[in-house]
């Protein structure tokens, strides 16, 4: 086994060398990069439907879609205005940071303020993969129950927030609120934990809010 | 990359022959093994706490648990009176042949009508690893959306037979059986589609009858 632990190592390095030279591309413009995580179903799409709509005015904002088979979820955004491109992995669980500068030099966009890079439905393998991006994203429905963060430790605890997404089915589904945040204060204390339904539009605000506030900082920074 | 597919191919290679080998021991035994492969939060577990207080007078059953942290699930069903074994895949996203004999080993199960190995929650990766299982089934929950068997069609095609959990949510969210029925029927003709609900019940007479159907079938054939 330690052949195989040997290429994966050499695997994860390569992938950072490549992460790094993304990350400075992206610090030049300017960009806020934010890598989205969940398990498939959990409402990625959706959160970033309701942002095209509501910020659409606000910044120059663009997605790169990551998935196994279907151009579904980028079609679904550029029905909602926003630009979007497809990479299929080609069977494989996760983007990496190869796959994003190829879909990036393919999509070609203009000056953004804001990428967002919707990885594979996958709560396990995407962790490990730096794409170059400002922070993680883990997002977690009601749907899937309020023991998860501790069942799949790793992408909860490297995330830059935590979004709870489908609030709207709460009094529907077995998820107690305060068990969840209990999880994350422990695998990632101060991590922002927001409660959100793209369906009610509860919550938006604040992820928004955070947007704004990481967006703020980076330019901030480069100042 | 092709030293990287190599290594992938030889695992693969090894997985197959421990899983003929297990295959061969659960012949000898005459047990029924159903190997259950969802995202996380699809309710793989709750469909198996109902199965356990259904049919506990009926077999004698049991279940190898995976996951990459916690116990939770094992506790779950052993609350409920099955006999349960979890498995820590120590960060891997999918259980594998080896981890599997090795679990059987420790969890010293008596003779056994039906096992049941719950894989970790991933629509992936546990795809292409056989554990010397009888079938696959391939849970989809109402809420995770009815795009997902063409967006991840390795373990849809593959599957046994397909079960859908949580209809009960059906209601309050957006999911549309026909569209799920007629991505199925092309990527698995003929492949048993059952709606279930663990909450309310319902559908669960069907899965109970595909469990002794292939069982049947099974001690049949070894006859």
């Amino acid at each position: 086994m330690s052949r195989t632990l040997d290429v994966r190592r050499r695997i994860l390095e390569d992938n950072d060398r490549q992460a790094a030279a993304l990350r400075a591309s992206f610090k030049t413009g300017g960009t806020l990069v934010v890598n989205m995580i969940s398990s498939p179903g959990s409402g990625k799409t959706a959160l970033l439907e309701a942002t095209a709509r509501d910020l659409a005015g606000r910044y120059a904002m663009a997605a790169l879609e990551g998935d196994i088979e279907t151009e579904r979820d980028a079609e679904r955004l550029r029905a909602r205005g926003l630009r979007a491109y497809q990479i299929l992995t080609g069977g494989s669980c996760h983007l990496d940071a190869r796959l994003v500068a190829r879909g990036l030099e393919d999509a070609a966009f203009p000056a953004l303020d804001i990428l967002f890079i919707e990885n594979v439905g996958n709560l396990i393998c995407p962790t490990s993969y730096d794409l170059g991006e400002d922070f993680k994203i883990a997002l977690l429905s009601t749907a899937e129950g309020d023991d998860k963060p501790f069942k799949y430790p790793a992408i909860f605890a490297r995330a830059g927030a935590v979004v709870i997404t489908k609030a709207d089915l709460g009094p529907h589904v077995s998820f107690d609120m305060d068990v969840v945040r209990g999880q994350i204060e422990t695998l990632n204390p101060g991590a922002p934990l927001l409660v959100t339904s793209a369906r009610t539009g509860d919550g938006l605000e604040a992820w928004y809010g955070l947007l704004a506030e990481r967006l703020e900082a980076k330019r901030r920074h480069r100042a």
